[in-house]
């Protein structure tokens, strides 16, 4: 069971060790990790001439289209939503019907998060709008909707923690949980 | 030809006003656009005990899988990146395998985004992190590179204009001309 790990782990300082730690922790829960960083058993000899950028974005799409479930770290990052790149393979996993995972290391949730940096008013109809006159979401959600309702709709679980802001892209707690909860939904 | 119309422009004061325009647009083309906003003509009944941010991410699910190609604003929305939602939508139909195009009111990079919001410091190998020690992203690219690679990779283009902030939100002519290169291209 192929279980494609998306997120802005692949940042980190030393990102083949994160990627071994979290592979580690699939395989402790009978799951094979996927990482961004795996070399592809193939590719299209095309590919090789592509700029790498380009290059890295084919392989991801193939790395997730040969797995058969999404578990991505939605932990907030540089603002008030997960990394795009996360968000998009999410989006990419969920078109294929297949489960996808979200866990993060904050249960503040999205509305919260996006008043903190983003400070709001009330409009006459009671709808809170940004300093460009943009609405808020209010779903009490832990993202934007189209997020926890993939994650949802898909039968998955978001798994959110509250997690110190300096152990944020350290701590795999949230992480081990949801692997556990996919899981136990994929073998069930 | 149905292309749906992703965006944070629902979050406009007066969306549907806005949806209404960005049809008009696409009429003058010979596509159809197709809002987040409109109507489904059918949906499964159980969808009717949903709670109504679920009904709108599978609706705006259907809404994509019944459109041939999708045009994203991937504007920067509060912070360097597009929108979440946007984003997860590209993601969708991109696994699709469907013309993914996208337009944005600003011609900053990616990396002068990010570095104009969170300051960085090279490491020793060169790389640029930001406070949290996580490297930015360097290719060139008008966002994540996930979201640079699948509108090329799916032959689609990303319309870049230099809008004054106060009319970000506004102005339409970098949609206006990414709606003429996806008609060329859909119908060419």
């Amino acid at each position: 069971m192929r279980v494609y790990l998306a997120g802005p782990d692949v940042f980190l300082p030393d990102p083949q060790s994160r990627a071994l730690l979290l592979k580690q922790i699939c395989a402790r829960h009978g799951v094979t990790g996927v990482s961004p960083l795996d070399a592809p058993d193939h590719e299209p000899p095309e590919w090789a001439a592509l700029p790498l950028a380009l290059r890295i974005a084919r392989r991801n799409e193939a790395h997730i289209a040969s797995s058969q479930a999404l578990i991505a770290n939605l932990t907030p990052f540089r603002g008030p939503s997960a990394d795009a790149g996360t968000v998009f393979e999410l989006g990419f996993m969920r078109a294929l019907g297949r489960p996808v995972f979200g866990w993060t290391n904050t249960r503040a949730l999205f509305l919260e998060r996006t008043l903190a940096a983003y400070p709001a008013r009330a409009d006459r109809a009671g709808a809170l709008r940004d300093a460009d006159d943009m609405m808020l979401e209010d779903f009490g959600m832990h993202e934007n909707l189209m997020i926890d309702g993939a994650i949802i709709a898909a039968g998955g679980r978001l798994i959110a923690r509250d997690i110190a802001p300096e152990a944020r892209w350290r701590d795999l707690s949230a992480f081990e949980e949801c692997v556990e909860a996919a899981a136990r939904s994929l073998f069930g």
